[in-house]
């Protein structure tokens, strides 16, 4: 038997890597599923398929997610769903996403060959567009069973002047279903007070849990970010007539700001990140001492409060710098989202799973976004991260031990128990 | 009597003004005078003019210099040049190479007022090619009259696809010669041992001179100068999710490695200057940690040893800090420009003529490369730097005082002076 015909983790990771190439890629030679092109509607009907023999029945939503169905024994009682996302940006590694779909399916086919229904059905979403990386927005899917999509729609067109109309259209819906209609997109909105609640795996994106030589760890919460735009001012000069003790240097004052930033997080010794990862250096010549360096700044944490003492000691330093310096300095805000906090009860039901897998509990911070703030508007979440090498992702580089998925799947299976006996209790 | 028609610092400034516009510009609006064009021409035929005014035969050379010849009182003694260029950057300032002419002319008419000759002849060069604005080769012209052009002239095109031969041949000849020809060009060549010394003015291009109060001073030599271009690797990865603890950023290093260069430079307290003028963060996204930086590292100092002993300190450094925090580091040297000296019998009389004229004595390195560095190879040369406000050149703001001006011709007319009793010495 290959790992493609063997339930569980290993399985999950196989059919991740299944969907890597053609006819599930638009791209030759690695893996580029944009939202709604025919690479996705290929992964589409074959998850499908994978659902229905995991006991589910699967349709494909307004917003041309793909919804797969597990009922519960209580008809009335408001769905657990479990989800992540199917598109991928280009170039991509295999389970960005797609981990956590198959998982959900795992774990419907693992309570499937046991005969098991729980109080609540179990309803997988293989969201349509997380990443963005076909139409000028990102996360419209999930938005919009979330009901939070202020978009207007019929504007949306892509790179190559497909509209987001147009491309539902041929995208079409569900095996039963009409062709995809933009007008009702927002029908995938799911039907409030009928989510229990939101489970999504999703691989680390980060070395943290590798570092810690651990499987798997129950995330926190999206991190809160805030993003700046610095400009340093200083004069340019002659870069051989002008004596060091002379210099008004724009890029010297700019990389004590970076040094500074990066001690600031560093001695915060909590999750709070800083990142500069842009720097241009003007006029930008060898022999020209540089008279302004524009450089952005990304901080972020679990907690707004944290990020925001963090980054407002960042700049207070910078100003200190600037001003030793002589240097002017302009700093722009031109980012600002909230955190998404877990749920506690669900947090801490998913560290009971994790004793139950003989897994040490780690609690860590999703520094990039998930489909799961979107699914905050409407139900409780909460975000199990899988450990992936290196930390590498959005590259075909990205790798994840098929027994790190097997844990993984034991962990949510782990979970889904502990929710109905808490629902019992 | 305007400024133009009073001898001395006041007229070499004010003439330099009458050079910045048209027809002695080839742009709109600014000061573009590139070599062989029209505007340079015009302002041969127009400085020509006052080289007769001031008691001086005027020719061009075959390279297209223009040249002044004052007679000595010994027609077999060797003749002291007084040169600097007349060609200019583009969105120039009036001053650059022009006013070292200029104040050439003056010490001329200055003699010649009083009815003085000196024991050798005075010869003033307008050097035609000093910054390289117009063919990709610069100091053509006085590396001509030096012997030590080895470049293959017949090869030279501008942008615009003219040959130097073309050019050279529109530009034409001296009042007298026929056009200029590719064939002579070698033929500016000063005859060797003809030339009792070199003595360029200039303005300084930098702020040492105004941060210290000071007119004028003797410059030491132009500096030996070293060009580095480094690369630092470490890890790119997810400005979100990657914690302070786990990165390799790349651009922290960098950040370390431009403080490193600055504070080890200020703190040799002597001549150095280290300059990084270019920098680049690689992938160069707001959201990812930076896994290359490429920033290049320019060392000066009128002393190659000094140069030298402080490059490799810094590069030594750069290579502790790349070990430190687990990045790679490549150094490539790039540029290795030997100093070029002034005459140290020559810069004695230079200081002399500042205590002639009032002025305190000081000297200061060149960072930037003068015609002085080439003709170093037929005589001894020295310099005399004129302050410039606020360090500014290469710039329409490029500005220096009258006052000024003649101070600096009072020290020229001083070390003339001096120069003639040390040989009857």
């Amino acid at each position: 038997m290959t790992a493609l015909d063997t339930p569980g983790g290993a399985r999950a990771v196989a059919r991740c890597d299944a969907l890597a190439g053609a006819p599930y890629s638009d791209m030759e030679g690695g893996l580029f599923r944009a939202y709604l092109t025919r690479a996705h509607r290929a992964a589409v009907d074959r998850v499908a398929v994978w659902m229905e023999e995991a006991g589910m029945t699967a349709r494909v939503d307004p917003a041309g997610n793909l919804v797969g169905t597990y009922a519960g024994t209580d008809p009335s009682a408001p769905a657990l769903v479990i989800g992540s996302h199917l598109d991928s940006v280009r170039d991509a590694g295999p389970y960005d996403g797609s981990l956590g779909v198959m998982l959900g399916i795992e774990c419907v086919a693992a309570l499937h060959a046991q005969g098991r229904r729980l109080p609540f059905a179990i309803e997988v979403y293989g969201f349509g567009d997380e990443e963005g990386s076909r139409f000028p927005a990102a996360m419209l899917t999930s938005r919009a069973v979330a009901g939070t999509l202020d978009a207007d729609l019929a504007a949306i067109v892509d790179g190559q002047g497909v509209s987001l109309a147009a491309a539902l259209e041929r995208f079409g819906g569900g095996p039963d279903a009409p062709g995809g209609n933009i007008a009702a997109y927002r029908d995938a909105l799911r039907v409030p007070g009928r989510t229990l609640a939101y489970l999504e795996a999703h691989i680390e994106q980060g070395p943290v849990l590798e570092a810690d030589g651990l499987a798997v760890g129950t995330v926190t919460g999206i991190a809160a970010q805030l993003r700046y735009a610095l400009t340093v001012r200083g004069m340019a000069g002659h870069a051989g007539t002008t004596a060091m003790r002379l210099r008004r240097d724009a890029l010297a004052g700019a990389a004590a700001m970076v040094l500074a930033a990066e001690q600031m997080a560093r001695g915060d010794d909590s999750d709070v990140v800083a990142t500069v990862g842009m720097i241009e250096a003007l006029p930008g010549a060898a022999n020209v001492i540089p008279g302004e360096v524009r450089f952005t700044l990304d901080v972020r944490s679990g907690s707004e409060k944290r990020r925001d003492r963090v980054a407002a000691a960042i700049l207070e330093r910078f100003r200190e710098i600037a001003a030793a310096r002589a240097l002017e300095l302009d700093a722009a805000l031109i980012h600002d989202l909230a955190s998404s906090p877990s749920d506690p009860a669900l947090m801490d039901l998913m560290d009971e799973a994790l004793v139950l897998a003989g897994q040490p509990v780690r609690r860590l911070v999703s520094g990039a976004g998930h489909d799961a703030m979107n699914m905050a508007a409407l139900c409780p979440t909460v975000m199990l991260f899988i450990r992936c090498r290196h930390g590498i992702s959005h590259n075909p580089a990205e790798h994840v031990g098929p027994a790190d998925a097997d844990i993984a799947l034991r962990v949510m299976l782990g979970f889904i128990q502990r929710l109905g006996e808490s629902l019992a209790a």
